[in-house]
């Protein structure tokens, strides 16, 4: 185990290129039949992706980004409506994940909504909204849908495979059954299994979606309706267990955003914290798909990466081949630093070569996304590692 | 401070009265009118309460139970219906909050839903039925009531006010506020006020019941509706913090209640904690009021025992003459050990006698409800402390 060191030398960052181009997102329809891990057949499906940087003449430098739960194509740049990817402080010329170096491919997985494939998409076989009715998913069908697109971009090995949270379990999955297929595996804030208070706040979140009256069963698009309620609830229930308790008492405290606290009649009083959180709700609402809520939420339930490995994650990692970076934050306890433990306690068990770093953080799990000088010195340091050991650069 | 010691002697317990005779429910009506603190007045209201015990001929050996958001009048005994009462472990013959020895007596507060007035009773102006009207309450409100309480039962100084959670903000009200009508408040599992963290569950849990289509703005009884999925949802959020990771998975894990999560079709596995979850909260919205959730949600947001004393609980508690016994729960993240510790902090400055005990358990915040018999050891040893200082038993 080759545990980092916050003295590792800060790369000088590169000039970084025009970023006032705005990304462009890209489809690609793949029209023979997928056979999902629930048996079920999706005669074609599409994927939606965005690309930053360039490919080398070698093609080996190709990182693929997993993304989580809410996720989409968009992780970094400006896209043309001005939208700022998610992830775009890690990603680009010069960060972390340097895009001079590296080419980096980020798809929206298959279920979710936003252009690729998944219940807010157009059943072929029916020619009616998938609703509801889209088949149930596995991670193992979303690394099967980022082979088919590692194959359309005419890619034979991943330098890395990256990801957070659910990002995470797909980083491992494609370790322990793609093992030829990446190099390196960057597993972040993620867990073998999910636990039961993980689960049960899935199950609350996905109960209030379905309780919602605008639901209809999941048809709620053929019905010109939106379960925008339940789907505020689950956000703001997700929202709420993302961070940590000191960082909302940081963040807001006891602030009152209006009403008089002091005043007799407290009947307007709203805190801070309880209006910054109906407005993350309302927000997704907006913008996400009850059923890819549901069904994705049921992914990070169902997935044991030692499943079909005599429950033992060791037996599971010695399929593995390529190295891994395992990141945790201090206050995350939806996927807590001892999560991140049992993965590399699992991979040294298997004797597998794994750096692990737990980082000091407020942020609780939602710090994977956010600024962390430490965070982001781990991974710039090991990704130029990384393209030093592909011997060749883009430039 | 004098810090209890688990070697203090288990005293042993008394012969243990009549179990079977079934609890007996009292209401008493106060008709004259009380100003509440949001300035709204109520011509006259009802308590509801039980007693167990006897009171002495001094009437000094009186404890009042303070209940937390959900609790009722029930406390002990077994009432005619069967039902067993919420902290029946702690308080009984041979108890910690021992029959033998105290007259306890317990009410369901005002705004709750068990037969005291609250939302879910006939307003006396309108003959309606209160709803969302009912006026907003704060801890002084209930602690007020239970002083009208206190003078019907001819009761002049409390031997202790007792409460969990909630419980715990009305004891420490009444030490604050009334210092010459109480010798011991025990503050358990609580708060000087609630975290970010926590008005924000609460906020969540409010706008699930709000957002249920059978809410009615409230008027639900009078609409014949019943929120009962947000009722249900709240209930899940609230139970599920109440609980901690660990205590959820040593009991539930991934273990699987229904489906089978080893085929390939996992859309019907239902996990253990999600039934249990579900069954919960449908139980929950069953038996409670959905304004009184709303109501005493906000009591909790509201409370901040220094709010008056220039920020400082340290100014607060210099009011206080009575004797402190604070409790907390190791694995009790809404009321985290650290809020206790600045209750015994502010204590200390304001140099008052206090006893502080942290007790191990995975149990969370359901802990102070649930046998651990270090809690029992800590309450039993300092109440038969409390009953020797009064120099007289009910025997």
């Amino acid at each position: 185990m080759d545990l980092l060191s916050s003295k590792a030398l800060f790369m000088p960052s590169q000039e970084p290129t025009n970023q006032t181009t705005p990304t462009v997102e890209q489809v690609v329809s793949f029209n023979h039949p997928i056979e999902l891990a629930c048996g079920a057949v999706l005669s074609s499906h599409q994927l939606a992706y965005e690309t930053y940087g360039k490919l080398n003449s070698e093609r080996s430098n190709a990182i693929l980004i997993c993304h989580a739960l809410s996720g989409d194509q968009h992780a970094a740049g400006i896209d043309k409506s001005g939208k700022t990817g998610w992830w775009d402080h890690y990603i680009g010329p010069g960060k972390p994940i340097d895009t001079n170096l590296f080419f980096v491919v980020c798809p929206n997985n298959l279920g979710s909504c936003f252009g690729s494939t998944g219940p807010n998409t157009i059943n072929p076989e029916t020619q009616r909204v998938w609703g509801a009715d889209f088949p149930s998913l596995e991670v193992s069908d979303w690394v099967a849908s980022q082979q088919h697109l590692m194959e359309h971009l005419n890619i034979n090995c991943w330098a890395a495979v990256v990801g957070g949270s659910l990002g995470g379990m797909q980083a491992m999955h494609w370790a322990v059954h793609h093992p030829n297929k990446l190099k390196h595996a960057i597993v972040i804030a993620s867990a073998l299994k999910l636990s039961a208070q993980n689960i049960a706040f899935n199950e609350v979140a996905r109960r209030a979606i379905q309780s919602d009256n605008n639901f209809k069963q999941g048809q709620f698009l053929e019905q010109k309706t939106n379960p925008d309620q339940g789907l505020a609830l689950a956000r703001m229930i997700g929202h709420l267990t993302y961070l940590s308790d000191h960082a909302l008492g940081r963040k807001f405290g006891r602030l009152v955003h209006s009403g008089d606290i002091h005043s007799a009649e407290k009947e307007m009083v709203e805190f801070e914290v309880a209006s910054y959180l109906n407005y993350q709700g309302d927000k997704f609402a907006g913008r996400f798909d009850a059923n890819s809520y549901i069904l994705i939420t049921k992914m990070l339930d169902y997935f044991d990466l030692a499943a079909n490995f005599d429950a033992d994650p060791a037996v599971a990692f010695r399929q593995a081949q390529c190295k891994f970076l395992v990141i945790s934050f201090s206050s995350d306890w939806r996927f807590s630093p001892q999560c991140s433990t049992l993965i590399v306690d699992a991979l040294t068990t298997a004797n597998r070569d794994v750096s692990y770093l737990n980082v000091d953080s407020d942020q609780g799990h939602d710090a994977f996304l956010l600024p962390n000088p430490r965070y982001e010195l781990a991974l710039l340091s090991y990704l130029q590692r990384v393209a030093t050991s592909l011997g060749s650069h883009t430039e």
